[in-house]
């Protein structure tokens, strides 16, 4: 008999599982539900058909349910939500909305995709006309129609995550003005703070009203049909729509039902072969609790990737093979009003919760391209990588230009292993328009390993306001006159072997520059010349975003 | 006694090594001798200049001898030529053109870093005026005031190398009209002919009067003072302007006269640290031969990159440490009309030209990111890797966006070792604008990945014209009709389930498709309903390419 194989939930997850099963088993009966309307649609697209960058709503349906059964043999029954599971029995309740009637359905394998669902703060008002999330089509449909039947002018938006930044950009793009409310202190929370830093100001530069440090604490209704928007700060801000970005919880309803286990971070537990704590139940995507490779600790990370590579395996594993999953990296890229942020592994802030010890920071901010080349936009890049091995920890870029390219880059570096050694001696692409001959990763990773072989000591931004440490500028007098540390000192690169005598050899030295190459090389000299030294890594440049995090990071004038 | 280092040749190599030194030990006594009026020129900037894109002649000039002197106390003698090596005596001899005089100048250490020559064969009527070079800046300044002197509207430029297609796209992009005349019957010879294959359409689409197969045979200069170029197929091309693009060949006139040992490539021999077959002198650059970590056999690789890595480890070398070079990856890329041409590792006809067996090909011509989002272009994409282990050896990709991107992840992936296993489970920046769920590069693991698992047996696109096989078009009817292959049946995908009673099973079946995946889908219900049939990868798409190499490749209608 035919092996009967279900799915719950026919997007990313679900679909590839499909598929990828049906080339493994003819013989599979294989029927995919949806409660919603919609199979295999592109729901990493909706910001941008809200914003009319992709105009035609049936460009998001990469798969009708024609198209799985002509090509596949794949049944889909759409409008039909899956009510419970009874593991005992091995049976799906399902509710078909189109025929307005419910059934048993019996299974061999099951698999959950039934992805996250947009969290919704129980806040007064919550429920008030205008105030919408963005997770399927119909929702689009929604937002677009509200857009067009209030003529809205002004939006805010909740939450400063991918989701909220991509429908901050949208919303302007289609003319609205856009207030963007983030309760942390900083947009894009899986970013490190002083790497968000340079985001804030991007968004603030293309005109968002950016309310960080804020929470939304009530909705109110107007007499005249607006939105009011109440923060915690006290701020009332007046919109004509409200757009709800703030991430998404696992859709667990059916496995807790099912007495399925879950994880500590509140997905479904799931082992290497995406196999539930039922041996006949597995579960995929954004509802699964994944492993993180870099530090080992569960995860919630709601992304198409891993969604699809996992379904792909659940298949395998249903088909009888020895699938195994490797866990999550959190790569993860974002563009917002022509700013790339992207980043792949641990930040140090995940690796600080988790108790990590024996890692290391640096910062960059090369060119895209070459200088001489016209059009080099700078990459603010940061690399954390273990002491004193050098393994790859982590990276977090911002920039215009060649901002993915570097985090798919270390991405294939973290996932193979790799040492800030294999980073200097990388071999990338180089020509003048497309890089440098020392690309931003070779910099990285010279920069990392010159700290690991003991060639330059680092010292820490957020200890400058506290150091005894003598600030030594190595910068020209005319850069050190526009703008400098507090209390440093000017000793250009330039007349440092002639002055290195007004330096005091009983005091540790921390020297910078404007992004850090040229402090380097001062403090090689500094060095060997017997003098304390150490650099300060990134230079002004970094300093500029570490100033911005307040007086914790210490001060400057 | 401070270290006498000398080096002879200030640009990449050069100019890393005495800069890296100068960090590693203040003591040594550094001096650079060029023969040129300048160091540490952006030469791979040269075409840019000669085009205008670059308009100003001093944005080439990296780093001038005072910058040298200030930041590293390194003396740079420009107009220097080094005439010879005593490697008994450890001296050299330097003719001081800017000075009129010669003197020999004692070392501890010797770094050769000469760089390559053009190439420039002994065809009749090679030194007539208008018949240029591109290596220095007096070059580029030579070009741009002949152009302009000349009011040049046609060009012939010879080779269809990295510098021949950099250039026709320059003198096009001043309004020129161009010729490009290339020997072999392809252009960028490191690239397998199918692969070169859309180059050689978009240049022609883009007004390039591309002269495959032909070599030029003789220049003349005719009455009226314009040059014409005759081609061995008796062409005759009438130019205002004639660019060799021909290559480089290793400058080892230095290298030979001092007993030096020269490898098998013609460049000079050095280990690991740089080191020639004398003990004090040292090697790096355009000038060396190094080893190909694919193939393992000595090559010249005249790029910016390993140039300066290599300059990097000498001075490491010199200082007492103990760097290893790890040879060298072919990676590289290529700019032309808008095509973006970059590749890494071996290709396919390196390493038949090695003996090399047991590795397989794979193409697919993905989107640069998903076809919902506004603007995805294809890029054209090959992958060879090991049998049956899954090594990755090479990869080679064409178009107009997002190619360098990959083949640096691919480039990564290779020196760390990867297998196309490793590229199925990459986890790369994925937004719509960015990419897809599964990229370029999962998907070129995955079908190898497929491949090497029995999942997916290949045909190869070079036996379609002897194959007894029977060809199966599995695309839409319409697609069919627009254009197929010579004897190929049609049986849409959409319609295989109901009429693979059709086919024979008796008879071996090939696949296709338009780029190879629906082909896969019907490759894997036909296996398991007992057919014995393999796919033809990349499709079409790829079977266009391979069509255009003529008869040899097979037979089409």
């Amino acid at each position: 008999m035919a092996q009967r194989v279900r799915i719950v939930g026919g997007v990313a997850g679900g679909a590839s599982c499909a598929a990828r099963l049906r080339r493994l088993s003819e013989d599979a009966e294989i029927v995919v539900f949806d409660r919603g309307p919609y199979v295999s649609f592109a729901n990493c697209g909706l910001p941008y058909h809200v914003g009319d960058v992709i105009p035609d709503e049936r460009q998001l349906l990469v798969a009708s349910p024609e198209l799985f059964r002509d090509r596949f043999a794949i049944e889909v029954r759409i409008e039909s939500e899956v009510l419970s599971v009874d593991v005992q029995k091995r049976e799906i309740e399902v509710e078909d909305r189109r025929e307005g009637r419910r059934y048993r359905e019996p299974y061999d394998a099951l698999v959950l995709a039934p992805g996250g669902a947009p969290i919704r703060p129980p806040l007064p008002g919550i429920d008030a006309p205008g105030i919408f999330s963005l997770r399927t089509i119909p929702d689009s449909r929604r937002i677009r129609a509200w857009l067009a039947e209030h003529q809205a002018t002004q939006a805010v938006v909740v939450g400063g995550g991918f989701i909220g930044l991509e429908m901050a950009e949208n919303l302007a793009h289609r003319g609205l003005a856009v207030t963007l409310v983030e309760q942390l202190p900083q947009p894009l929370p899986p970013l490190d703070p002083e790497m968000a830093v340079p985001v804030a100001g991007h968004l603030r530069a293309r005109g968002v009203d950016l309310r960080l440090g804020d929470a939304v604490a009530a909705f109110e209704l107007t007499s005249s049909g607006r939105l009011r928007v109440r923060t915690a700060s006290g701020a009332e801000l007046s919109a004509d729509v409200v757009i709800l970005g703030l991430g998404v919880k696992p859709e667990t309803t059916l496995a807790r039902g099912a007495g399925l286990a879950l994880g500590p971070s509140g997905g479904i537990r799931v082992d290497e072969r995406m196999q539930t704590s039922d041996p006949h139940v597995w579960a995929v995507g954004d509802a699964v609790e994944v492993v993180h490779v870099v530090s080992g600790t569960p995860h919630i990370l709601p992304l198409a990737g891993p969604a699809n590579r996992q379904g792909r395996l659940a298949a395998d594993a249903i088909a009888g093979r020895e699938p195994r999953f490797r866990g999550v990296q959190s790569t993860s890229v974002c563009g917002a009003f022509g700013l790339v942020i992207a980043q792949t592994g641990a930040s140090e802030r995940g690796l600080r919760a988790a108790g990590a010890e024996g890692f290391e920071s640096i910062y960059l901010h090369p060119g895209h391209h070459v200088g001489y080349f016209p059009g080099a936009r700078p990459i603010h890049l940061k690399l954390i990588f273990q002491k004193p091995g050098g393994r790859l920890l982590g990276a977090q870029a911002v920039g215009e230009e060649g901002v993915e390219r570097r985090i798919d880059v270390l991405a294939t570096a973290i996932q193979l292993g790799a040492t800030v050694f294999d980073l200097e001696e990388a071999e990338l692409c180089y020509a003048p328009q497309f890089g440098a001959a020392k690309d931003p990763v070779n910099m990285a990773g010279m920069i990392a390993a010159n700290h690991l072989r003991g060639d330059l000591p680092l010292a820490d931004w957020r200890s400058v306001g506290e150091t005894d440490a003598l600030l030594v500028d190595v910068r020209e007098p005319a850069e050190f006159a526009a703008g400098h540390l507090e209390h440093a000192v000017n000793l250009p690169l330039s007349e440092l072997r002639r002055r290195s005598d007004e330096l005091p050899r009983d005091r540790e030295l921390w020297v910078y520059c404007q992004a850090g190459q040229r402090s380097y090389y001062a403090l090689r000299a500094l060095r060997q010349w017997g003098y304390d030294v150490r650099n300060l890594p990134g230079g002004y440049e970094t300093w500029n975003a570490f100033r911005e995090l307040g007086p914790s990071a210490g001060s400057s004038r």
